[in-house]
């Protein structure tokens, strides 16, 4: 066991913020990737305000053994296309609420990438599914990884039994 | 090199089709793959006119050695989410233009997928896109296909300094 | 009266939920059908996280009697197309409000329908009139609860008119 | 057959147009009811133009024994709205895309209805799936309607398995 | 004076609300009216709940003496139109915000009225202007009110050039 | 008759463009006060090239015997707003269609008015209902005009019943 | 220093509300100027309330020695234009947020001006970038304050690097 | 003469286009500097093909003599951020419309940047005005080029009161 979590602590998930203040919603990512044993870090680095530190980490990340990207950023969110234009790897944008357009410009900056330079976009503020296709990319080479996430979708299948049970003894009581 | 393609020729990417209408779109992506020389299969499965034909897909894709399911569809765009939901592989949806509301529809309908099942959402009509981040994502456990993915962003970035001097010309002239 | 109540207590409208958390909304739609004494079920089944219960639950339902279906779901709403797509019965689809994008997403997944699978669709958070337009349909083959429903919108009518008076009151005081 | 042509002649479906220009898009829905057997009118009533007429309709079409009425209109699309107000029958409303906001304003004004009156709305220009719904629910007394319902889904189910040929042939031969 | 107030209290702008809701939003409309001394009368009419006293109330407007209708309605917010739709009196829509939609459907459901029935839009929420717009028409034909419109502009200046100050001698104490 | 002709060729209403490129649309405008023999001129008179020019315009118009402005303009569409912030007469304005927003921007840039100056804003593109609301205000005091702008609108009722058997023998037809 | 400070109290940057309930934004533009040492002044003047006051500033802006305008409104925002409309200086506009639309309605009025006569647009309520844009402009012919604005910069960098290490510390933390 | 125009050809304003394909909008911006006797260069360098070309052209820009930076890029238009992250000097964004959004996107992905890295947006497609910036902004420290921009201003205006002109005997003829 021990063991194990060592192998897993390599870090082979980038979570990269725009802002400090984007971290209250990406720490839900960090807490999918733990739960499935999926090394992660997280890094604030501004793709306007930090570009070269923006740069580098992406450019980097491949050799220091990074396999997959996810970017959070609000507003003018430039942040997850400015990674991919540095690297390889896959890139997970997700588009953060945070601005008097809710999340509009954010999902419009990242999703719609020119052709060449592909971002994996979720939902307004989907860290939390960041994180899942990060894994269910990463299972594709750890089938170790694929079992957790098959089990992590049968737990999700039950939890919606159970709840509509829920929301039948509130019918019935009321 | 014949002991190669035939390796290649492993159909490894999955397309999926709402609607042959959407042929003329996706057929991008085919292009992008057969380049990277990554085997392909495309289908016309429609969530809503044939939604056992679509799970069933989504089902068997893992046993039959899909890695990366690419799913195209317009206006209320539930094809990648569907499949999505019947698959632990990863999902790459592209939202299709062709209605009266220009493809914003489905782009929603693609992208802001609820916590639990992520669907990886590129630009609308950016097929070519979303074969271009299957590669990446198969790139991580497939050297060969990363080096080739490496050259084509090389490519790409010399394009872009002809173009330039194209457009410089062009200005000169006038 | 006893006997009349024993016949509505049949289940003929089925309400599904694509979460719990959808719950408070929709229970106004049970609160009508209660009103006009027609039977109704209500259950939890996402279309993403428990897509073959969903399914299922289309396929069964006008076995079992069902006669409407109304889908409430908010976000990448394609619970209504869904089960739509299982089943003959009309399915009434009603978008919820709960996202950033404050339910335009919701509504553009489920009213956008393409050619072969409507979906009635109805507003934003329109529980209410999804239970109503359930009753309409039903009425067509039941004069008695078409009876009902004249005297539901007479009343409205007159609601209407005291509301009037009351605010003439409110301008005559100030 | 004779008899049963006779009867499906009775006008079930009434088909109203806020403008005679609303004709081209709205005649699918006059073919899927004949397809159907289904027997409809199409009258051209304006909200706005000739409100009386408009209500007029609405008010008489129960007692001369419509069961659906069906409402296609763009820009500030009043008609389904003003037609449901008026009767108590089943009211399917089309946004139809005709304008500078390309039938964005003719879905909100339609699906947008307060609580009290709904109306069943369909996709911007889906005069087909709106003939399609008003089978559907004319079909719950009518299993006659209900069997060639079911024929017509499962002939389009069909028709996706024969594209998904075709598309493949393409891709064989390119 | 005591007879000029007995003439202005003549009833020339009927004030029509689709809810008592909507009273709050736009008693500001009665505020600026009772202001110019304008008569006008507040009265709930809903378009969809109540057509026919929506009908009469605008076909008996003009003969009652009213001269400008303003009405007030959100989501579908059909009441201006149809009010329109009844009478040749110039009528005023005020969309209200309290929707899902923030009013953007109210807006495109008053605005965007087909040709031939024009409603006088003003802003979301913008009762105070459609009082306004309403004492500016009736100026047509009232030099007196002319004038008060006139000092009430003057006023208007006065007050920006004081809040002007009044900011001013915000920042010297900052 | 002759006599007739002369009062009416005062100039009553003042069409005001903000850039030739919108007369195409704006005629309309022109052609329906002929129609209703209202004396009209049309002037360019852009809000940011020449906002003297407008100034001017909006200043002196009342004098000159102007006594309702219909504004048309596209983008940034702050012609009729700026105009009715120089007069006290009714401003009514046109949004143009002709940008890459489709002539959203040119609705929200007038319709928002913000409270003091208010701007009656119609349809995008609305030209003839601008003429048309023009003629309702004017009618107030003109009981000749209200005779003309009624028969109008019986006028326009009655076409649409004409097209209503068109439609009707274009379907007998098929 | 004294005398530096002198200098830099010449009043550069004239910063134009169109109301004082603007000020609470705008003030973020008057702090980062007084930052920079770079002299502004705070005037309230509406362009639709006092548009002749308006017109005034912009006329007199260049010869009292001001060489950027900035301008904060909301709803039809055309104050930004409508000062650009009067001067040759360069203005910057600051949609706001407050109203039913969430400041897209003033981000259209004020960035889509029609050729001729453009307006430097920042974000929805992005006063502070306003502020910055001008020290930018102002630059080009101060190099000490360029090496201000090198400077601010630098810290902007430094700054996300501690946030960085900040977001890691509580990470280890929890 | 000849001495100027050497002065005059020093670059004082680079151009820089995302893709070729921006070109024919772009050269607007071309024209409009050649008028006014403004020194610039057009470069293709792509945000996210050539991250690297974008960044080193930014970071050169300022001793390489450049003032101002006009960027144009569509869809998830990041480059005129990104220059803008590597440069102190003012940079001009122009939204492009070729996409399906519309320009929406670009707009969006433009105007909305966070605090600290500001953009001077203009309109969707806005070459010309994005010119006639930068020249307001140079004319700061160059009274020649001041007086060349009004003379424009001045041209603008009469053109328009000739288009007035034009527009009457259009009328006049009909």
């Amino acid at each position: 066991m021990q063991k194990e979590k060592v192998v897993e602590e390599r870090v082979r998930v980038g979570i990269v913020l725009g802002s400090d203040s984007d971290f209250q919603v990406m720490q839900e990512a960090v807490r999918v990737l733990q739960e499935f044993g999926v090394g992660c870090e997280v890094v604030v680095a501004s793709a306007h305000r930090t570009p070269q530190r923006a740069a580098e980490y992406a450019l980097k990340a491949e050799e220091r053994g990074i396999e997959v990207i996810i970017a959070g950023a609000g507003m003018a969110a430039h942040l997850p296309g400015v990674l991919a234009s540095y690297t390889c790897l896959p890139v997970i944008g997700v588009p953060l609420q945070g601005s008097a357009l809710g999340g509009v410009d954010a999902l419009y900056s990242i999703v719609q990438m020119p052709p060449g330079v592909p971002v994996a976009t979720v939902a307004i503020n989907g860290a939390r599914n960041a994180a899942l296709l990060a894994v269910q990319i990463l299972s594709l080479k750890d089938p170790h990884l694929r079992q957790k996430f098959q089990a992590y979708r049968e737990k999700l299948a039950v939890s919606v039994v159970e709840k509509s049970k829920k929301v039948q003894q509130l019918l019935s009581n009321s």
